[in-house]
């Protein structure tokens, strides 16, 4: 499509941001990337999305859509060229949007956890993130390579951050997820999925995540930073 | 379509199993309804929803779909006569399921911890609650039908509870939300989604739904029954 303009308000470390980035960038749909400073955010951010006044911010032609789940479906029912993200089977497409959901609710959010609690709030946090994880190892297990088939889907973009921020968060939080006697499927996928020539190109650099990361460990609690403020 | 088998699990007080009653009664779809009970399990609702035990639960043809938003936008994709629940346009699309979305998050479980707390938790869960309403009021505004045009959509669905069970949540727990100078617009919508036929014929007894949650608030806190576990 000609004369479209695209533009994505996003913020470097952000996983929901990353989402619509993969997404777009798989489609090969051109756009603009606005770096905004989730910190102190600009009035054009709390204008574009005065309820949350959170990225990610897809704005197309004018039109704003916002949270990543829902804008990678705009994606996909605007730009429905290949790869489509979602199934086209109606109960394959519930199946998809329910592990996506189940791994947004049940993984990111105990994996950040275990991140920055300590003690005994980390390691029940750890145990949280591994039990939802097993979940996952079995949607995976036997797959040769996505969840959706042979190209890059929407339950791989939800999932994405496993591949490259899960670990940061294992390194700052000290602590071990990603066990490789229990989660073998999800860690070859994880590989897979770092090396498609989209995904490594659009990974916030290892070094300066570990800083950021290490920040927050720092100088914020969990009660304080809830994992959805990025 | 002829030979279709389509079976309902609910629970009769269950919001979220009422929502897939109203879009398939909306869309004519004919179903067996299987009544659950959520205080004690069966073996069979264990087995159709592992990860949740939770109803709704609909099986098509021997397919199962969890989740009400999800079953919502099955049966929308899968019997795609009208009326049609979610708009054609993907902005559109994509901004009735952020309201949805935003529903659920802050005003449902802002109410519902207005039914089962006291004191000053309670004052805050009320505020909370109202200060998310208004959002869904503005939205509401000016609106002469329902909220996707003139027929009932899966936002209308999504948010239909307001319109019988906030109330009981209001008198269960001696607080007032629907406040009509704050929410003339919302409880206009109310008024007219409960006299649509076929909602005013799958709403669950009054004075049955005031026993269960005086019963509820009296013997369980907030704590220990999350909002999800209807």
């Amino acid at each position: 499509m000609a004369n479209e303009k695209v533009k994505l308000h996003g913020f470097w470390v952000s996983p929901f941001a990353n989402r619509v980035k993969w997404a777009l960038k798989l489609k090969g749909i051109e756009y603009e990337y606005m770096e905004e400073d989730v910190w102190n955010k600009s009035n054009l951010l709390i204008q574009l999305n005065p309820v949350y006044k959170k990225v990610p911010v897809l704005v197309h032609n004018g039109k704003v859509i916002l949270e990543s789940f829902l804008i990678l479906e705009y994606i996909d029912e605007t730009w429905n060229q290949n790869p489509l993200l979602l199934p086209q089977d109606p109960s394959q497409r519930a199946l998809t949007r329910f592990w996506a959901k189940f791994a947004e609710e049940k993984i990111f959010e105990a994996a950040f956890n275990a991140l920055c609690s300590h003690g005994d709030e980390q390691k029940k946090a750890v145990q949280l993130t591994m039990e939802a994880m097993e979940k996952i190892e079995g949607e995976l297990k036997g797959k040769q390579q996505f969840f959706g088939g042979e190209s890059i889907g929407y339950l791989d973009i939800i999932l994405g951050w496993i591949s490259y921020m899960l670990p940061v968060f294992e390194e700052v939080g000290s602590v071990q997820i990603l066990d490789p006697v229990k989660f073998p499927a999800t860690i070859a996928w994880s590989n897979r999925f770092l090396n498609h020539p989209v995904i490594k190109d659009t990974l916030p650099p290892k070094e300066k995540m570990l800083v950021y990361f290490q920040e927050r460990r720092h100088i914020i609690s969990c009660a304080n930073l809830g994992w959805i403020k990025f």
